[in-house]
């Protein structure tokens, strides 16, 4: 007897599909990880009439939790509260301690941004507004959650701004008629596998010879592709499956190590980024298809100055010649895309950075330019460190420019990994 | 007597969170431009016992239209269709027109792959099989489609990969059942305006005051700030609504033309893109902080190497001393992060690419590296042409370390749009 929940993730720009919605999948997830199994989540607009009947369709469908997320402002459209506190039969009532507590935190912003006191006040009052039986849960912007047992569920009410909803959901489980449900939930442990480069249909057959020796019935194996080259296999079991659980790892280590970079669910991003930690290297990239991401996507974590010198962008040949240093015959003999320009684009980045690794990469990503030896998605990568090690491929990347320009950053990503283990298990490209 | 519709996204990856759902939005904006309300949009997992009790609450809710997406792969976990068919009350009946033209489609990949043909044959069958009186839309991929009148209702089935529905829709919307609905709506029309660095509050205080003289009630506004600073307005309404929502804009324009980058609903990018060649101009780029993005969303764009030369990533002094040719001196007299380094950054990127505009950026991303003369945000930008015109701004830009990082690259954007215009108009930074 498991915990079943629904999600009702409330506001107009997510219904009408101009502004993607955050929230359920976020909650989802928690939620996946406490035991508790999502049946539904379910987008409405601003409409109270549509928020309340699919609360009664939860309720029907015998859903133990309902979560729902936005519609908690100040203004007279945020209905939720009171949406809620109807399908509870709870009458509204002012909160007083909470709305001290929120014209605390608005007086500052309402201050600079001069705004009309009485328009404050009265938003105050109506986001302090609590049904009788309800737990109110302290905002991290200016609006509270609920919490509340209503006949035979609980229903937990959060605001809309992922960043609000994020910070209150720890509050929002230690509310006694959450913590009281949660004893019923069982948490899943979980798994995360990453590989690089292998096809779904090598990895189906893997698991049909893994599932001869052990029974995986019980355990939740889910596999995502993401952007074309990087399999996840994500694994959630309940503790009674644990050594069923390990017995899968072990088989997918066995047949596919060399394709395995991440065991713990780290990203590539992370795993270079500590590559390059552990080994005490700098890199410096130079791009010419991908145009800036690959700098891009090695400076989004928070310290890569540490091994991160620079990038250069050399889009023309004149800029691969002055800035990079390669020569205009090695251009003019294979053509801006060849290996022979990616290497020497890998030595440039090394030369002018004064780093341990370069990366050069140089491709055709279209839509215009494809030829028939080199043709949209042809892309020349390679990685070199300064004792003149090389790990070079030109794969032929499907998809249209932007998916081209991505696979190529990642693909260059697993050119950084492999120069850098060198232990014989790296990845086949 | 409008048509109300309800979206029904399936997908066990999609209800746990770990992918974003694409098709529910996507779908919903179709609809929306239709004329068709959507009341809501339900993700459920892969169990039929789920989708089933999606599909009974629609019906219950009085919806004119259910939109399915996902479940309509060769594999027994994919449901739609049958659960559908039951939910009809049909039977189900190979269309043998339908199996002979996917296993055209699929021969070739079975080839490819050595697929078992036996496992094939029938994963083909049962794509095959439409509920009676259902009218197959022909497939994409390789999952045909489904249109079907139930009682009051019009279903649509489309498989789960957006390419495959985004391509299909078309021929969903010819359907006998679907273009019978479709005369029942009035499609809307809509005008979208967008707006660089105005506060929400100014906005609102201007709509207020246009509601004074014109009669908005039946124009839907929806307003959207997206990156911080950059405010979309979009209007929908019907024909007969036209003269109001001009007028509407009319007044957004006398109000706020500085602040106003398109009315057509274009991206700063287009903008920009569209700028550089109106005016012959080439650009290259000198960035800091931002780590190639700057550069990476210049050349996203098919093309774009007609005005885009090149870029640095500047991340370290020595590089951008030796490969943008900043003086020592100016570093150590204002520091890296200053509006001085940011303009010699400029300087130095139209002089090594030979462009006729230059951008430099510098900034303090954090999460460390803030100090109090320049805390975390504090970015400086400058935009330069050849003949030495200058734009330049160095604001405190709020958010986390990837805010701070887009927002950077949308200021710069903007910064580059004022200095080609030049007339009059730019938007105030």
């Amino acid at each position: 007897m498991g915990v079943r929940a629904g999600i009702v993730v409330t506001g107009t720009e997510v219904l009408t599909g101009r502004v993607s919605d955050r929230n359920g999948p976020w909650v989802s997830e928690r939620l996946g990880e406490l035991g508790i199994e999502v049946s539904h989540i379910t987008c409405v607009g601003d409409r109270p009439g549509d928020l309340a009947s699919a609360l009664r369709f939860l309720e029907g469908d015998g859903v133990d939790l309902i979560v729902t997320t936005g519609g908690l402002g100040p203004t007279a459209d945020d209905l939720t509260a009171a949406v809620v506190g109807e399908f509870a039969g709870a009458e509204m009532e002012l909160d007083t301690a909470m709305e001290a507590k929120i014209a605390r935190i608005v007086a500052e912003f309402a201050r600079r941004f001069r705004l009309d006191p009485e328009g404050v006040r009265e938003g105050t009052r109506k986001q302090a507004m609590v049904p009788v039986g309800g737990v109110p849960i302290d905002p991290q912007g200016t609006a509270p959650g609920i919490a509340m047992a209503i006949r035979d569920l609980v229903a937990i009410v959060l605001p809309g701004p992922p960043r609000e909803l994020q910070g209150m959901w720890p509050r929002a489980l230690a509310t006694t008629p959450v913590e009281h449900l949660l004893t019923r939930a069982e948490p899943y442990l979980s798994e995360s596998i990453r590989m690089f480069n292998l096809a779904e249909s090598t990895l189906a057959k893997t698991l049909r010879e893994i599932e001869q020796r052990v029974d995986l019935t019980a355990i939740e194996v889910t596999t995502c592709l993401r952007g074309g080259s990087e399999l996840e296999i994500d694994l959630r079991f309940r503790a009674s499956e644990t050594a069923q659980a390990a017995a899968l790892v072990d088989g997918l280590r066995d047949a596919h190590a060399k394709h395995i970079y991440s065991d713990a669910g780290e990203s590539i991003d992370q795993v270079v980024a500590e590559g390059l930690l552990g080994a005490a290297a700098t890199i410096a990239v130079a791009e010419s298809c991908t145009g800036g991401l690959l700098a891009a996507r090695l400076t989004n974590r928070p310290g890569s100055s540490r091994y991160f010198h620079g990038g250069v962008v050399a889009y023309s040949n004149a800029a691969k010649q002055s800035l990079l240093g390669v020569p205009a015959e090695l251009i003019a003999a294979h053509g801006a895309v060849s290996p022979q320009v990616a290497e020497a684009m890998a030595d440039g980045a090394i030369k002018r950075f004064g780093t341990t690794i370069g990366v050069g990469l140089t491709g055709v990503a279209g839509p215009d330019g494809g030829s028939e030896g080199k043709p949209i998605g042809y892309v020349c990568l390679c990685a070199k460190d300064s004792a003149g090690r090389v790990v070079a491929r030109d794969p032929e990347i499907p998809g249209a420019r932007n998916d081209i320009r991505d696979r190529s950053v990642a693909a260059a990503l697993h050119l950084v990994r492999r120069l850098l283990a060198d232990d014989g298990t790296a990845a086949p490209f």
